[in-house]
């Protein structure tokens, strides 16, 4: 059974690493002792598994890195459970192509059910493609399409911008309308900072702190408040 | 002899579309009477033509769009000048590539020496490559590598985001750090909303209203102010 937990951002402001989410890690935690860690977003690997080590400690869980494992796939293959950080979703999603891990991780979670928290670009490759990443493109993947736990995309860290006012650069709902009008575009839900979406088997909801905007090809965007139900999404 | 003129953005805060770049636009374009514009980074191909005809015409010259030729490679081959907009870099690039025009467009440029201008995601796909755009990837081009018309990459709408203390995405200086980490990575030149590169052979030189930033891997980011000579730039 699908036992997803896709959050927006692990910093948010007011909050320590992870926090805004630690009630939702540990419920989608239950029943496992450790996390297999994926920090393949940031270049250095190691000091990125120190950054997430305290929050999971605090939280009552061992965590480990896929990097100290010698065959990354079989690390896959005997995890309880996944944790995908964010960084660049381009050189993330690169590096799970390149050690092969996207059948494995797919697997793992869609047939045995072990649970998968993303966090940011962490979140993105769980979606059906990295389409709607905020990431600038820093290295060039062998597709876009990515780990499609769920079948539409997402927009992390989602914001109105707020500095119309002197930039004329394009505002974040500019730039998901402009992906809305491409021929494959399906929904794509905007979560802002401090918000998550919790999946569990057919169901999804909108869980944290902050609501979220769901934009759909030919529909005006659509404000999701915390707890409603996005369960229609998986139907897609 | 290269002959190009790289914008930032067309619009400006304060001025009309590409109103910033009216001197520098008549300055490259120079002895051309009509000028070639592809659309190819906006969807409406029709509408954008409209949209660049009014400053166009209102600079005294002529312009058509590459999609009312039946053969976009021979209207590029007997362009006298092309003018590319901005939009999605990602569409822009992968539509070059469709039709086949990356090198039709290098050889009439670099070769023949018609003027090139280039504003936003035109500009970005004049350099090495589109690893430095800030565009959501809402379709998947069959490389990110461009037409090259100088060896190093822009990144327009530069902007230090000021909104760091209600948001936790990343900023641009952390996007560029980012790229500049990868092992390909060469200097990115940040074009503020109101500054362009003007290039004439083997010279270049910043032009407009604002400052740009130079970022290059393993230095601290250097202001470069209009007027400033940048031709180390071309001989990357
Ligand atoms: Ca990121
Ligand atoms: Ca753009």
């Amino acid at each position: 059974m699908r036992n997803l937990l896709l959050i927006s951002s692990s910093r948010v402001i007011g909050f320590k690493y992870l926090e805004v989410a630690q009630d939702e890690i540990k419920n989608v935690l239950s029943f496992v002792s450790t996390v297999l860690f994926i920090p393949y977003a940031l270049k250095d690997y190691d000091a990125y598994l120190n950054t997430v080590t305290q929050p999971f400690t605090d939280f009552g869980y061992d965590i480990e890195g896929i990097h100290e494992h010698e065959d990354p796939v079989e690390a896959v293959n005997k995890a309880e459970a996944i944790f995908i950080g964010g960084g660049n979703t381009f050189l993330l999603l690169k590096t799970l192509y390149e050690k092969n891990l996207l059948g494995a991780i797919r697997k793992r979670v869609l047939e045995n059910g072990i649970p998968y928290i993303g966090s940011s670009a962490g979140t993105n490759v769980a979606t059906c493609s990295i389409n709607t990443t905020n990431d600038m493109p820093i290295v060039y993947p062998p597709s876009f399409k990515s780990l499609n736990l769920v079948p539409f995309n997402i927009n992390p860290h989602y914001i109105e911008s707020p500095y119309k006012a002197v930039h004329k650069g394009e505002t974040r709902d500019q730039r998901i309308a402009e992906f809305l009008q491409m021929e494959e575009a399906g929904p794509v839900l905007g979560l802002r900072e401090g918000c998550m979406l919790r999946v569990t088997g057919d169901r999804a909801v909108l869980k944290g702190i902050n609501d979220a905007k769901l934009f759909q090809p030919g529909k005006e965007p659509k404000i999701i408040k915390v707890n409603e139900d996005l369960s229609f999404l998986l139907n897609n």
